[in-house]
């Protein structure tokens, strides 16, 4: 019952990211009079051509994201598009899609019309997550309601891939070959509405890099800037196109160059969208890691739940955070969980190794040295028939992690089974794709002891039948649902009965 | 016999700008081993299309600047030149119209071949002028001789705007329908070899700045980062330029952005064409003096010959420099020598606000308040009919600027008259467009008084037959021409009769 029907979850990673890019090619942002007439402003956009989707939502204002049938149509509206004139002020008339409609008509807009109907880009509180959880059933209906109210929507995501289309505009201007592509939680299928916007600018497809010399006689090359290392050349061009964001990027704001970061990033928040972004370049490490955890949360339905679960039940316990630091990531977190899925006693997921000996010719990837290759074909994965439900998994997790050797061993999901630790940090992860790194190098002593401590709080609550058991307490009678299962492991009290002390921030 | 054949300089200022512009996009500047075959280098590249101009120069190595009949050939071109790749160097893949020609074929084109012919892009040396000069049989043929020797050739003159052009695709990368055009000595008519250049990012063809808004109804408008002020708003542009240029532009180095500059601007130098490159951006005055100087330099050919002559003479006695200070301006000299031929007892040169009263509706002109007015078809301007000599005019020019009154005296080519000092300037020359400007402002009473002597000096000397005289002393006989008239004038000795210090940089 767990098992993913192909019709959704089957198309590749790279299928999918190129879909989503070409329809966020043909569409636009604009920013509306909060009470805009949709049917009016559909059909004043539609002068320049069929428009294929059209959403409304707030950030700042209202905004609707307008995806046109046909990217000529984008031509048609940049005509009578103007650069606005203010008075006493002046405006760098840098032109992209991001723009704004005007009503200087009469009061027909606001004419006893409400405002369109927004979708949501954000989660809710935790406090009203958990009074929806209690309401539910079965801790399975409890972990599959945080999945549906937490994970990024449809048309988020296509406003994801939009922020990206709209940055690309700004870096196609030196690179017009380049593409920008999200990666991380954006797209491998664990993003959490309001989780940050992860992006790589990918120079690959510039023409004339391959181009062959010929044998003998005359042949012409472009003159272009030396750097001393592929570093330095990413710095560069981060370098510039973060000034540019900085100075031209509409409703961009708080930029920020960290070149100097192990890999380089601009990072800014586009307030039109209000997405935390972080551009990287020549990172393509990092996009084979959301490749395969797509991979990995499209084999099975449970992945994704578990998934969802364990990063929740980590962020309300501050075992996870939004700023760096000494604490395990949500990538590291979930890389446990798929280790997890591979150690059951009938596998949920098979190893890494086992998905790269599936994998096919076009699927071969080898990055600065790293072989990272793996089947990108969801149809020559077979299965094994494991039919355990949500509730024993999620138990079953935190009994394993609360027992698990973390001081002698290591998690390896290449092979699928725990390896001995070949250095000294409290938590090691061996990184997929660079076996010598230690994906969880940051965390610390202390902060994986706080993880195990609440493990083991949360496995012996679980086993206790007052907490599995819905509508436990005065709750059922009342209509007064007092916290149980899932949503009673999101409560501070968790983090005080494991005797650990919850820096909440 | 001064007068100019109305084919040479009757184009107007800005016929020609477009003309060369136009002809710049079609051009690419591409690196050449030394000794390439020009033929099998034509034939090379004619398969791209028709060529209608070529030539070599040499600038820390051998350069082709090649012009296409169509601007289609570049896009051929574009598609058949690589990214060059080199071991242990990355490159930042920026694709401009700067190539390089690589020849991996056999000896074929070392094979007895010699270097193509180059095009000289600076001057002589000064002594070398100086022994030129000295060979005339008149003053007259040495100012001549020296222009000649000084002003810019038609092919440096291409290069400027290719460089222009090649500034330009960085630009246009954020805003498509900008133009970069050269102003002051590159394009005034007044310019010697191996002067700066001087640019001018033109935004003000940009579309949609005046679009109308409809009566009544939606309108859409671009979302653009707002700046406090146009100044603002231009240091902005000129900031992100700037990091372009430095971290892509092939061969800029020594990038310098001086934004906090009355004008700002971005200074680099341009090695393959061995420019000192000054970017400035909504700076129309300066184009507009550059047009009023052209203008002028048009009318007759002795204003061109005689502002070369004192301009020479002014750079030989360090009454100019290089570098920015206390001393009169190249633009300033100029300036005084169209209000001495505005004063002579028959004019040479009209006043401004006679070309002013010449002007059409086309030729209106007003740049943030200031009316710039003056009139662009030279067939309108009728001259006096003065006949006076180089020699005379060149002596006179000494006497004048040696006996004026500057204490009390302000240059003011807009009446053609000197008016009563506004401020306490040592020099004051009042801006052509901004009345309220002393293009002098800088010159301190040291230069003045340094300027003066060397006036008085110059004219005492011209008076003396013995300098007036060709091949005066033993130099005619023995073919060792001792310096003599205008080119003795040039001579360091001059400096020291007229008691001033010679700053030599
Ligand atoms: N190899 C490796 N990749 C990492 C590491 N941290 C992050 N990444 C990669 O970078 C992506 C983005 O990083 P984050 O934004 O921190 O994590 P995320 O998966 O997007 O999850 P959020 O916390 O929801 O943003 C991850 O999905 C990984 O692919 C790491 O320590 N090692
Ligand atoms: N109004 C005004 N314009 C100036 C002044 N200085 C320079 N300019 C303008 O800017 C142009 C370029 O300045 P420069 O590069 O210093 O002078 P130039 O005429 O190009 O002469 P070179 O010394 O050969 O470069 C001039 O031609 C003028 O049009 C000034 O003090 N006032
Ligand atoms: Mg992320
Ligand atoms: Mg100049």
């Amino acid at each position: 019952k767990y098992k993913i029907e192909p019709k959704d979850g089957s198309k590749s990673f790279y299928t999918v990211q190129e879909e989503k890019i070409e329809q966020a090619e043909r569409s636009v942002l604009i920013s509306c009079p909060a009470k805009t007439n949709e049917k009016k402003f559909l059909q004043y956009l539609s002068r320049h051509g069929d428009i294929n989707k059209c959403f409304f939502y707030e950030s700042y204002g209202t905004y609707a994201v307008v995806e046109f049938a046909n990217k000529e149509s984008l031509k048609s509206l940049h005509e009578g598009t103007a650069i606005p004139s203010i008075n006493h002020e002046a405006t760098v008339p840098f032109k992209s899609r991001l723009l704004s409609l005007r009503n200087t008509g009469p009061l027909d807009l606001s004419n006893g019309q409400s405002a369109p109907q927004c979708q949501p880009q954000t989660t809710i509180p935790i406090n009203d997550l958990i009074q929806r959880m209690s309401k539910e059933d079965s801790i399975d209906q409890q972990i599959s309601s945080l999945t549906e109210t937490y994970q990024l929507t449809e048309e988020n995501v296509c406003l994801r891939f939009l922020v990206c289309s709209l940055l690309k505009d700004i870096a196609a201007a030196y690179f017009p070959e380049c593409t920008i592509r999200p990666f991380g939680s954006s797209v491998n299928g664990f993003g959490k509405l309001g989780c940050d916007l992860d992006m790589f600018l990918d120079l690959d497809g510039i023409s004339g890099r391959n181009l062959k010399k010929p044998k003998a006689g005359l042949s012409l090359e472009y003159q272009t800037k030396r750097s001393a290392s592929e570093r330095a050349a990413t710095q560069s061009i981060l370098s510039v196109i973060g000034e540019c964001v900085d100075q031209f990027g509409p409703g961009c704001v708080g930029v920020q160059k960290i070149l100097q970061a192990r890999c380089p990033l601009v990072r800014f928040a586009h307030q039109p969208s209000g997405f935390q972004c972080d551009l990287t370049a020549n990172n393509r490490v990092a996009m084979k890691s959301s490749e395969l955890l797509y991979l990995y949360g499209g084999l099975d339905q449970r992945v994704r739940y578990l998934v969802f679960s364990v990063r929740c039940w980590a962020r309300a316990h501050s075992i996870t955070s939004s700023i760096p630091g000494a604490w395990i990531t949500n990538f590291s977190l979930t890389v446990m969980v798929l280790f997890f899925l591979q150690r059951r006693t009938i596998p949920i997921l098979p190893t890494l190794d086992h998905l790269k000996e599936l994998a096919g010719p076009i699927d071969k990837s080898v990055i600065e040295g790293n072989d990272c290759t793996f089947v990108s074909d969801f149809t020559k994965i077979q299965l094994q028939d494991n039919t355990e439900t949500l509730e024993q998994l999620l138990q079953e997790f935190f009994e394993f992690y609360g027992t698990f050797a973390f001081n002698r061993m290591s998690i390896n999901i290449r092979k699928g089974r725990e390896q001995n630790k070949p250095e000294v940090s409290p938590l090691h992860i061996q990184n997929p794709f660079e076996p010598a790194l230690n994906v969880s190098k940051n965390v610390n002593g202390t902060q994986l002891e706080r993880f195990v401590a609440l493990c083991r709080e949360s496995a012996w609550m679980l086993q206790q039948r007052e907490f599995n058991l819905p509508h436990s307490g005065n709750g059922a009678s009342t209509g007064n649902n007092a916290p149980w299962g899932l949503a009673a492991l999101l409560m501070p009290s968790v983090s005080q009965a494991a005797g650990v002390k919850s820096r909440k921030k």
